[in-house]
């Protein structure tokens, strides 16, 4: 069972606001700066070119195909997803290597992964899947096999063992326990051992770059251990794949990754603008904003029409945007449909009714999924005008 | 501009559930027990026909018109939005009476208010609004007279005078500057002046049902002398509306109060399960939970499928719904897709992979806003078969 429902094309107010300038968005939307997402994607094709590192942008993030198609263009070997439904998404978007990093269990969903491996092995694609224990991999298996005889021919998945290096989430430990689950994944001719997941994502938002190099400097250390024991048992190791924006420069210095999965880079968000830059890491910018309003103004405070329901607070609340000092505003918390405006300290001016305002989201994957689409604007924020308008065609998709 | 599209028909798998046990419903998913649902309506219901006071309730929590057509049945005059797209999906639904308990500004929303308006006015239904801004009337009062000429007729709109009784968000303060406020509506032919909105958010959920009373005891006053003041200058003041889950039998019992805007207590959720409760307060259950599923196992936790993509933390993590204490888990953040699962203390055993869990959302609003869809079970969440899918149709309505 899937829980969502087939996109409708485009409704007509969405459609006639393309070649509008960017004062004719209304508020609260989610608006990405087109020029600035090329600039983070190009800066993210050359890092991976100059340092010979393939990358599979995570798809988690943006949600949306048409910007997959952008990524595998400039040079992605395509995308990650967490969840089934995304995949299909992607797949149903015309993307055609697909990686599921996560682990899935539900027999519903497995057969879901199995018919889409065979019907991206006929376009000559292919689909991966982590496991991190005997029961998924058994369960994949039968879920392949049926697929196998309903739909006939041989279709392989990828599979990734995942080690748990630091997350303290998903994942085996390092070592052993990898050895015999990728022994459990040849035991089946529907599964091939594609490599190793090995995702740090707790080192994402250390601050410094040294703490950050430590924290994946162990991950490496932990991999690579684990695929000498693989090796040692006389099974290659294709690929030990992971890494976010806020490492990525770290796994790539390891030699030991052989691909990126980090998504973050092409929006940047608030949190990921606390961290320290390491001087390896191209400058990302931040190209994804919420248009708000303000619809109310007190003595002491204004408020904006963008609360919670059109930005994820789980990495703390939005910043006003203000390059160049000219608000001097600070976002508070006014719950699900507002924003609380006050002056920063040493400022006191307060925005009038109707002025509108850009916040950078906390945290921008889960900011993504609370909207249908993004407003897509080239030409800047102040001068800019609307270009397209970008579906997140796996807004909402969870199974 | 409405940046939502009109939704498709419900897709096959989502008929298809219907009729199917509880075990079909993939995870993760939004699940309404309605016998639950039905008993807290029947509660307020009950509660208000005891108390003679209107009830609207506010459809900003569950955001879908088939459970606003249940209240209206169940005796609700109508619901409160705070968003004019949430409007327009609730009469495009078939409820007549609405209330934007919230401030409008941009012109292109109130050119849409002021046709949903006129579109009510034909079926003999009625459209509110809020403001708490001279700028605000005005600009309404533009909107509406350019629907007047535009549509003909002579529709008139409810406008209600927020002020702020403790929220500390929106409103003017009480006392004379919402006596201005009215005597500018009363400028405006389109405009009605309908009441004052007084509603106190932060006291929803102080803890203690003393420290409700006070809080409440302070907004009646000040709603109560602001009225008197209005009234003063010849102007009646039809009603005081306002209240939430938390604190409405404060309102109630203040005799200022002659509408309950409350929302939560149809659902229920984490936050308000920590509210001590009023003795006078009906014991609403809860009756939105998220379906998960064990997809991993570790040696010290588990880890779910459900993370905050699934569910709000604005207000706090989920529970574990326990009500035999057979589980003895506690719920952790594991980020946007997954949930971390820990033995309560004293408790060792964790779930096995495949294992399926109910989760109990920190917080309703958020969470429903997430789900393009509810899975509604009648028959409870072991035994029990699903028996309609309702949908969310002002999800993502943000405009």
């Amino acid at each position: 069972m899937n829980l969502r429902q087939t996109k409708p094309p485009l409704d007509d107010s969405l459609r006639q606001l393309i070649g509008q300038p960017v004062a004719a968005i209304d508020t609260p939307a989610l608006v990405v700066d087109l020029d600035a997402m090329q600039r983070n994607l190009a800066r993210m094709a050359d890092f991976a070119r100059k340092h010979g590192i393939r990358w599979r942008a995570h798809a988690k993030m943006h949600k949306s195909s048409a910007i997959a198609r952008l990524q595998v263009q400039a040079g992605a070997v395509g995308v990650c997803v967490q969840k089934t439904a995304e995949a299909e998404a992607m797949v149903a978007g015309g993307v055609h290597d697909v990686y599921i990093t996560n682990e899935v269990i539900a027999p519903q969903k497995l057969a879901r992964v199995a018919q889409l491996a065979s019907r991206l092995a006929v376009d000559g694609g292919r689909l991966g899947i982590a496991v991190d224990s005997r029961e998924g991999i058994v369960r994949l298996a039968q879920a392949m096999n049926d697929a196998r005889q309903a739909l006939g021919g041989g279709t392989v998945i990828d599979v990734y063992v995942e080690i748990d290096v630091g997350q303290g989430r998903c994942g085996v430990p390092p070592g052993r326990a990898a050895t015999e689950l990728v022994h459990e994944i040849r035991r089946h001719p529907a599964l091939r051992f594609a490599g190793l997941q090995a995702y740090h994502g707790k080192a994402q938002h250390v601050r410094t770059p040294q703490a950050r190099r430590e924290l994946i400097a162990q991950a490496a250390q932990d991999a690579a251990f684990t695929r000498k024991l693989i090796e040692a048992d006389g099974v290659p190791v294709p690929l030990v794949t992971g890494a976010g924006t806020g490492s990525m420069v770290c796994e790539t210095a390891s030699g030991v990754y052989g691909e990126l999965q980090a998504g973050s880079f092409l929006f940047m968000d608030a949190d990921y603008a606390q961290n320290e830059r390491d001087p390896a890491q191209p400058n990302f910018e931040h190209a994804l904003f919420v248009k708000t309003q303000v619809i109310s103004a007190g003595l002491r405070h204004a408020v904006c029409d963008a609360g919670h329901k059109s930005h994820a607070i789980d990495s703390g609340l939005p910043t006003v945007h203000d390059p160049d000092g000219e608000h001097g505003l600070a976002y508070d918390n006014g719950g699900d449909e507002h924003g609380i405006l006050r002056p920063l300290p040493g400022r006191q001016r307060l925005p009038e009714i109707g002025r509108t305002l850009w916040l950078v989201p906390g945290h921008c994957d889960p900011t993504v999924n609370l909207h249908d689409h993004l407003v897509g604007v080239k030409g800047g924020l102040v001068q800019g005008t609307v270009d397209r308008i970008i579906r997140v065609d796996a807004r909402g998709a969870l199974t």
